[in-house]
């Protein structure tokens, strides 16, 4: 007989971008990740990302006794049967679109759930954070968006502008996400969220998901795992637990070269600044870590409920939500 | 009350290239054809037949009312229970998965459901029917069986030579279909079928689909409705009705521009022998004149039973056991 005792809890984080591998899902596997969301590009176009999506079905066929590719809510559950980790595929630019807004249908067939509308840069549908002009969301951008709520496509503005991420999230026929930032006044940095666009986003049911990265920590590498928990209490404070989550950001594994693809992609020839990774929080080096990060969400005062929510409760209420079974 | 009486018979054609628009769509209603196999390309590369592919999510949703996109026998089904016509997606060539085995389930995903190893020329996978030498499966072609196999996409080998068909039937662990072709000892062409690969298709459990393209037919342009019959009597002793169907071939609405396109692609400056369509029979314009091919098969001593299993009820079968519900 199982007993609600024997059921894990369910975990998920909400982008991890790690150089994957057998291991590293294996460590998902011991951490008791119910679900990630995974980054499968940035600046590729789609045909490249078409060759990362057979990449990926390779994994999952090489792993299949560890990780199942989600298309819906149903796989989370299908995962929680069988003991594996569910994973969700997205994008955190639209360049795999083109300028074709049928390539959006395209790729959702194909397995991508998450799509940014902007990386840093202006893109053709909005404009991200590391532009000094924002001027919204554009002609085709209104087109993906409805594309993408048409298909349930979940739009993530972890890395809009200010004005981009709030005419989006009032455009948008469905919740929206910022998958991965936090509260820009703990840590004051153009790509973490003000309060405005929490509010907005928190009033049309969105999802934040806490970054681990450390430019996006108050106090970075040498943020406490008490300064995270009084961060996500701040947060809470806005969006409330049951719309708070994880977006991890790790980056395990991967070398100095893929931090310089995400920032300079192939759109610049001059190296931008942060182009290495800066290292991680002691107490969030991989997916081992991951459930100890209800220490510091227990000791800023969340109760046991509101931690489950946290850590993934709240996302998988989102997903059921958003990509309900069969959808 | 519905009877058995008032149940539409099913009626499938196995390969369609027509210049696709709403008027044809209302011709297979009227025609009252329950589904067809219909060639999305042929010497297009991956990315231009994504392009296709968008193309036809966007005919299947500004005709929803006539038409739907069939990933399998489920969608049959859906079809007549709400008069419309499940159209399969097919490609006549292998160039869109270019050299990368993995693009097969990425088409696969994308809907495409039948896929010829060759057309006329020698591909990566094999040999067609138009190449002096024949020298079977390549390394590849192995692989590609394999992987169309383990997806349940459909082998077609209409467009293959002798040895390549041969071979290819052999390695399948699933029956194989010339979706549309017709026995060469009626019409000798090396486009069409000899008897020990119809013997061999056969003793799989393949599906041949009769071609009504003219320069399959015994008597080009003039067959008439009886020598069809005749000539899928000849067709039946080898087969049998349960392993016959209509191919038809049809290229209704199409310029002269694309049999060129078909013969000569871009592999070729010079121009090709047949580089315009042939007229079709008299009694085989469009989708209107399906049904009436019952008379030719009637008369050439076709009971009711076997005509309804070469109108539809043989793909029919094939497809529910290829392409099972859920698959």
């Amino acid at each position: 007989m199982t007993t609600a005792a024997d059921t894990p809890p369910v975990l998920i984080d909400g982008l991890q971008y790690c150089n994957w591998s057998r291991e590293i899902f294996l460590e998902m596997r011991k951490g008791g990740l119910t679900a990630i969301h995974a980054t499968v590009g940035y600046h590729e176009g789609f045909r490249e990302t078409v060759r990362h999506l057979v990449d990926w079905r390779t994994r999952f066929r090489d792993n299949e006794d560890l990780i199942l590719l989600a298309r819906d809510s149903g796989d989370i559950e299908r995962a929680r049967a069988t003991n594996r980790t569910a994973i969700f595929l997205g994008l955190q630019n639209p360049m795999p679109i083109e300028d074709d807004i049928g390539l959006i249908e395209m790729l959702f067939d194909l397995g991508i759930r998450f799509m940014q509308l902007t990386y840093n840069n202006q893109s053709l549908l909005g404009c991200g954070w590391m532009e000094e002009e924002d001027s919204g969301v554009t002609r085709m951008g209104r087109e993906a968006i409805a594309e993408m709520n048409r298909l349930g496509m979940i739009i993530d503005l972890s890395h809009a502008g200010q004005r981009t991420a709030l005419e989006t999230i009032a455009l948008s026929q469905r919740p929206v996400v910022i998958s991965h930032a936090n509260p820009r006044w703990l840590r004051d940095s153009n790509r973490n969220v003000p309060k405005a666009v929490l509010r907005a986003l928190r009033e049309r049911q969105g999802m934040l998901g806490l970054s681990l990265y450390p430019l996006h920590l108050p106090n970075g590498s040498d943020t406490t795992l008490n300064q995270f928990g009084n961060m996500a209490a701040e947060a809470s404070e806005i969006m409330g637990a049951e719309h708070l989550g994880i977006g991890s950001d790790l980056c395990q594994n991967q070398p100095d070269s893929v931090v310089r693809w995400m920032r300079e992609g192939r759109w610049t020839r001059e190296m931008q600044a942060a182009a290495s990774f800066p290292p991680r929080p002691s107490w969030f080096g991989s997916n081992l870590d991951f459930s100890r990060l209800s220490e510091g969400l227990l000791s800023a005062g969340f109760g046991k409920a509101e931690t489950s929510l946290v850590l993934g409760g709240a996302w998988h209420r989102f997903i059921k939500a958003s990509l309900p079974f069969g959808s």
